[in-house]
């Protein structure tokens, strides 16, 4: 318990207040002993330790979106000459998008344009709108084009590439291919952006995870991938997302029935309550399953429940279920924040490295449940803004998000989850990024603008009391 | 299972027998190779082994109680002039003490006190009575000098600051004012110090804890700050042991009530049974809790428990219940004690860093338990013995404590805890390093007589059999 | 979520992807990209990752056959001449066996046998079954000279010394003497070798586990080691092996109930469930029990538990309760495997050592509960051929094991357990070498044939499907 002072931080304590091990010969002054037993010494944080203001918060965004403006652009090509398409209501025959460092169609880019979105919305900065209204554009015109004039089938060839990339588009045959990019576009038409040209692809992609994907006898989504009867937590990403928009954009209640349905079943399998963590697979008939709590597949998770408590009507049948699920699953990734602010790559494992795409999604998934009033912004706020203060801190300045762990499949060996490589060019590090600065943004305006160090720790009210 | 051998450990063992991964080409003698397979190759400890001599314990704390003497010398100065006062019964008008490293008032010297007089009545060495005897003389004097003349007013200053640091004796307004100085005054009225100069400082604290200071509607003590009902766990030690001591003072039942009261209704709160350990704060109305297992507060817990438990009368209804929870708590600190003995600023985190201040505490408690009788020795003996030896480790060629933790408010993040700096300037680790220091004594003079390292490992008693 | 694709391994994506926190400026190729977001990039295991092949296996072990028959030859000399004794039939009054680097006669080397007489079952490589032949041929020879002439009392010498090493097989008084050697044994003689002559020392074993050791009140076997009334975890294997085995060999009921109480028993006090890991040590009357989860003792329960059930008739009524915790312990176990696929000295602190005979175990156990259809494949797989893998890389190019702790007591504090040496000579670790790669062949030879990296991570069957 420190005395309570107001004078400001003394020059030289630094000096004098040591790291464990290290001790100084150094007798201080009385105003310096005052202060250290006070606490107002400044510890060396690994990352700013004052809640960010608004201002840095769009800086680092911005930083994103003009790498992304540059390593995404969405050229449409001649696929018989090669030459750049300008006018895309006017197509050659055949088509195909000129290659980018990132793909503009992917589900890792389909969560991409819900930050994207998110960002024009909180920051009012059209660039951001832009870069979606420009890309969604031309991937339904090439789509409709394509389906108007289909590729021959190439001889001998595999009949999957014969569309190319659009062939996630066209034909999607896996909840990977149609959720993230679906609820990117249904965002985009509830946005006001090409809600015509969108809504065939959004509806084609809709029927394959309502009617096309596997499920368990029970309405499970699942795969048969890498063992039959496969769940992958991250499927709840690419699923729960694209029903709950479509449910709004409809007003039809069996999309937000079947969200529901599988944010309950999977934890009903899934969830370990001890933990408040979810294991990254599920297999049936598996009865005892190697439980690795993959953080970024925790991040789809929270983030699919996030955005599905976000449009859900308040009198669903299911909301509390599913806001409980909501708590518990913050509650253990409260638990389990690292000394640095981000969260490791097995949640639970604190000697496996920091991992960035999953912190972004817990820092978006937290804010906004403390900005909607599902979480004590006391309780939060201060965990929540160390997170995002860590995970400003990977992004380069160049605007690339490091510390990201690339493509991962499903494991059950240890030695798979902490040896996972990480990258600048992992895809799935920009869309949690540009959703966390965003939340982060709202909250920092709302609940959480009177944060502050008071007494050496971050607040989010000022104390009522000196006592 | 090693053979059975006592022939002494074998020369050029330690050569052979190698830390992971380093393997010795050289191929060792039929001896050195019983003593491997035995276990009797002396492990590379980080601190020593054995348990320790009483005069080992008792040459730490002279070494701490020397720099004491120098670092907190007790000094009366005419306010006016800056003329040192010898003659106590005949001060001027104004007074004021001169500064030194350590404030003589402080909650974390009532600590000191406490530890001091323990010192005293284990070692005899009468420096330890003289120092707590001639600073508390000083204290209570000058307190009752400016009680009978007030200074003035400060024209526009504040009004808090207008007796200096006698304030927190004069007019206490928080537990920490008047806890721990309150319990090292009644420790030296019960050992027959100045009964009658610091009776009326006492009362004057018991007051405050009793009626003064904040309570929830269950008579739990608590502070609105940093936020609105918010029990500080550290606050156990603020209010317990005075309580207690009040109660062995005065036999007056209704303090044993209330410090029973508090040591229950904390935990109910804030005491996760799983862990068998506490969290550092609690907000009332936060249904989540951030969870962080904070290491000195959960050492201000076990202390204040371990005193009450003390002085409890054994017919007292609550004792069953109070000694409950003492011995969860010492399994939950059982458990997470480290690789070297001491433990964790985050108890539950090994990539916290080690701190002296709570694993004194956790040491003087657990061996008091023994000594007692709350524990069994057997259980309990090794894990204090190796706290002692890596505390005692801590003490430096000057008598400094180190690594201990400086002052610590609430925090709801774990940057906050993690990089708290650490000092020896940090007022905290002197008094739990001396009430362990004692309490040591007494385990190796009593139930610890016989402790010594058996085939490899200490233990308690001499084994009954070979086999 | 991993793109699908044939394509190999692409060059340079090495210098791409990095370690946590290294970015790299240099633009990779849209195929790189492609394979990075694939998860397509070679991570940096610790240890080969792809499971291993039968033939490597099979070198691997042989490499320790090789340095096991250098370092522990069985010599028998004339104790009075010294000279060596080449014909075992017509023996001199007074024999002894020559020193070597690995005694054959001690509870360590019953592991050896055992681990031996699977390695020749497995690979047909007779000198496996060679080196346990001549070694127990030459034990039982001189034993039953050594009792037929019994050595002289020595003047004022400890009546233990007089039979030197053959005491623990002419009068054995611990189960460190009988179990190990005795399951050696009757393997052996199940196996075809020496049933004749080692039929006598098998019975004098059993004689004392059945009826000499020390027992609690319910027969659980125990010590008054450190103290009274302790179980010891290690002593699963130092009996219920050996009764196991006896009640293969004859037939005989009662063996096999002593072996189940024994598991059921020990894991009632001392297996954890929420854990999944049983404590190494429990002692009578002690109420709250340090809790060290201790690999090697773990190795000793999970090896015992598997060899029970090997050869437990179906029909036991014991059956399920045994497999309920074999399966409980393999859950623990999974939990704890370390990042480098090894496990912990103590298995749920990841800051103490990895050590190999624990681990060693571990795989064989987990690799046998495949094999044995009492675990799934499919689940256990991965993380088996990881610990193997491991494992196999602690073989040094000599044949010795290396990262092995050496023998050890029963300790109450952290320090005793994490600092233990660890050395090649410690003779603990051969046996458990040689355990797991017999029984990791029979897994690739069987159940595991089609295990293969998929995706990414190793699988133990074809993925049904790409989706």
């Amino acid at each position: 318990m420190p005395l309570i002072c107001s004078r400001s931080l003394l020059v030289g304590l630094a000096a004098i207040v040591c790291l464990p091990g290290v001790a100084s010969a150094q007798t201080p002054s009385p105003e310096q002993l005052a202060a250290i037993n006070a606490g107002r010494t400044p510890p060396a944080y690994p990352a700013p330790y004052e809640p960010t203001e608004v201002d840095a918060i769009r800086a680092t965004m911005a930083r994103v979106l003009a790498y992304l403006e540059h390593a995404s652009p969405i050229r449409v090509v001649d696929a018989v000459t090669g030459a750049e398409v300008s006018d895309l209501a006017n197509l050659p025959e055949r088509v195909r998008f000129d290659r980018a460092i990132f793909s503009n169609v992917s589900y890792e880019w389909g969560v991409t344009y819900a930050g994207m979105l998110h960002a024009a919305e909180v920051t009012g900065d059209s660039r951001y709108r832009d870069y979606v209204a420009t890309r969604l554009e031309a991937i339904a015109r090439v789509a409709a084009h394509m389906k108007a004039n289909p590729p021959p089938p190439v001889e001998g060839g595999n009949p999957f590439r014969r569309l190319g990339l659009m062939r996630s588009v066209l034909e999607p045959h896996s909840l990977d291919d149609a959720g993230a990019m679906a609820a990117g576009m249904i965002k985009s038409v509830r946005a006001g952006i090409h809600a015509d040209l969108l809504r065939p692809w959004i509806d084609n992609y809709l029927t394959w995870i309502s009617e096309g994907q596997f499920r368990l006898a029970d309405g499970t989504l699942a795969r048969n991938r890498p063992l039959p009867d496969a769940l992958w937590l991250d499927d709840l990403y690419m699923s729960v997302p694209a029903l709950a928009q479509m449910g709004a954009l409809t007003g039809e209640r069996r999309y937000f029935d079947d969200a529901c349905r599988q944010i309950l079943q999977f934890a009903e399998r899934m969830f370990v309550p001890s933990r408040g963590l979810f294991m990254h697979g599920w297999i049936g008939g598996m009865d005892v399953h190697p439980e690795f709590f993959w953080g970024r597949a925790n991040g789809w998770a929270i983030v699919a429940t996030t955005e599905l408590m976000s449009v859900l009507p308040e009198d669903h049948p299911d909301r509390a279920a599913v806001l409980a699920i909501y708590r518990a699953h913050v509650r253990g990734l409260a638990n389990t924040q690292s000394r640095a602010g981000l969260w490791h790559q097995l949640l639970d494992r604190n000697d496996s490295y920091l991992e960035t795409s999953a912190s972004a999604m817990f820092v978006y998934s937290i804010a906004r449940g403390i900005n909607r009033g599902w979480l004590d912004v006391l309780a939060h706020g201060p965990a929540v803004s160390a997170g995002w203060n860590a995970v400003a801190q990977k992004v380069n300045a160049e605007g690339q998000v490091g510390g990201v762990c690339v493509g991962t499949g499903m494991g059950f060996d240890p030695l798979f989850y902490y040896h996972r490589p990480v990258s600048v060019y992992a895809a799935h590090g920009y869309g949690p990024l540009l959703l966390a600065g965003a939340e982060m943004i709202e909250l920092r305006r709302g609940k959480g603008a009177r944060a502050a160090v008071s007494d050496g720790a971050v607040q989010f009210a000022p104390s009522p009391s000196r006592f």
